[in-house]
């Protein structure tokens, strides 16, 4: 099967696989299927969920049996909010951020929407107008609605809440709302823009649970939003929006503060460290994301099947074949395979 | 606190209290608050959720750290279509059938909605026009969209698949489209309308995974439609609808056929047995559902608070003040407390 990677659309079923590969980030059953004699385990660097997850205590009670009770979700909330640096009363915890996005269209912001581009693939589908990052403050002054990632995915560009503050007057101005996903804000203790709002800013953020604290399966996003759009998320998702293991697991993590000084100083090293391996291979990598690394070259797409041959799953685009995404290796032995995968030229 | 007791509504904080318990089932904890020095632990039979749970295997693997596969997600449902007995292309999994309720209205189903009331409190917070089960067939001949739960909460009436039919025929000729929540339809081999359909009925079915199988904390449903609806409500939900819990332990759960054939009759059995022991107060239980029983009783407000006072709760409802809706208990010592409590008349 040594053809699939040198043909990888040799077949419909092999078209399938990589269209996964340049879709979504964690396909590694993609990857096996297309590349059946890569040594096994695969490393996947094809996301940017932490690799070094946020471990439950053992005791941790997860009451799988019951309907979860009001009281524990508004425990799971106020937590959260403490940890966003905001009012509980502005947050509405979702089952994933995913379905909090698709509720967007539904929420009575202003028709006129757009995102800021390229970003997600979920923004694309939710609002498909694009615009550009550097046309951001202009834009501001048409109102309407912007989605902005922040820190953006893939390029990992950060824009700081002072850069953001124009925008968002201007869109106050103009009736507009910024909306910003700020699925990887976690990692830096200043990106999020929670604690810089004001009661009359026209802004909604979206907080991820899984990607900082490694535990993408618990299904877990919170919204923070103006209380009137809180009470509309709320009459969307019912009484039960979030399972028993994200209550428990999300109060848990949210409150362990020890754990997130420790990692966010971790992720640091980690990603300096993959850096210096790329530098070495002549590759330099962008972004302010301690958790993914974006490398842009002429030899993207060979460097992508390379490192398949070796078991190591990158994020490639198919708006961009110069663009290779790597999530940060867990640990030494993880990024000495990258090292000699990458070696291997 | 006896106070609490006798005049429930005394202080906001109270009226609160009780407010939760005529709303939703399973508010053990406003319970507990409005009746401090009731025996604990509560017996719980204010839900219609099977308290003898199926249990998840020791060596159950949860993946909690990657985003779901849609390998994983199209094999929960592949399984559970095959428990509903449909096409797996008609099934579309929901974190909970409540989401799936609320998306109702984004459907495009036909404007003019209705619900067959009473019954859940969601189905007239979605659909608030209610008409009543003896018109039903009256009503399918002006089209529109009608929800009906079966078997119904909190009567536990059941419509056979038979009586379904003319007015799923009147509404297809009326362009019309029927939307059944069969939550409790697993507790009966023969309840459920999946089996019974043909590609171009304008049925939508709900079917709940939490009530049956005693796991209401997993957040688990579905949806069966035809496929352009399924795709849809794939589209609102985007890819990662499910956490990785509910994926594992619904795709074994469904797959359980000894548990699932065995835990129907033993519902039967626990059901006559509740019969049985009300009938020796002189109560009349009613309904097809052997999950819940239904008594009506000019004596239902003091019953409720009797059984408060003896830490059982039950379900009283709003709009009927003569209902009382009590779970089927778990087993001997549980029927025994209701018994010993019912006696002290």
């Amino acid at each position: 099967m040594a053809k699939a990677s040198s043909n990888a659309a040799a077949s419909p079923a092999q078209g399938t696989h990589v269209h996964a590969l340049m879709e979504h980030g964690g396909r590694i059953d993609s990857a096996q299927a297309l590349y059946p004699h890569a040594p096994r385990p695969w490393l996947d660097l094809s996301t940017g969920i932490n690799p070094c997850a946020w471990e439950p205590p053992a005791n941790l009670a997860v009451d799988l049996r019951s309907l979860p009770s009001p009281a524990a979700l508004a425990t799971l909330e106020a937590v959260a909010a403490r940890h966003f640096g905001t009012d509980p009363a502005r947050v509405v915890a979702l089952p994933g951020t995913e379905i909090g996005l698709r509720l967007l269209g539904g929420l009575g912001l202003p028709a006129r929407a757009r995102h800021v581009g390229p970003s997600y693939a979920t923004h694309e589908a939710v609002f498909p107008a694009r615009i550009s990052i550097d046309s951001l403050t202009d834009e501001a002054t048409h109102g309407g609605t912007i989605l902005l990632a922040n820190p953006n995915n893939p390029d990992g560009r950060l824009v700081s809440p002072d850069a953001l503050r124009p925008v968002i007057d201007r869109l106050r101005e103009n009736a507009g709302w910024l909306v910003v996903d700020e699925a990887f804000a976690d990692t830096l203790p200043d990106a999020g823009l929670s604690s810089h709002l004001s009661a009359a800013d026209p802004v909604i953020l979206f907080r991820s649970f899984g990607k900082f604290f490694g535990l993408a399966g618990v299904r877990l996003g919170f919204m923070i939003a103006p209380p009137s759009i809180v009470a509309r998320v709320r009459d969307r998702l019912g009484s039960w929006p979030i399972s028993a293991t994200a209550l428990a697991i999300g109060t848990a993590a949210y409150a362990d503060r020890d754990w997130i000084e420790t990692t966010r100083a971790q992720l640091v090293t980690r990603a300096a460290a993959l850096d210096a391996v790329l530098l070495r291979h002549g590759l330099t990598a962008t972004g302010a994301c301690p958790l993914f690394r974006l490398i842009a070259t002429d030899d993207a797409k060979s460097l992508f099947e390379r490192l398949n041959m070796a078991g190591i799953l990158t994020r490639p685009f198919t708006y961009d074949p110069r663009w290779l995404r790597l999530g940060v290796p867990a640990d030494a032995t993880a990024l000495a395979r990258l090292d000699a995968a990458l070696a291997h030229g």
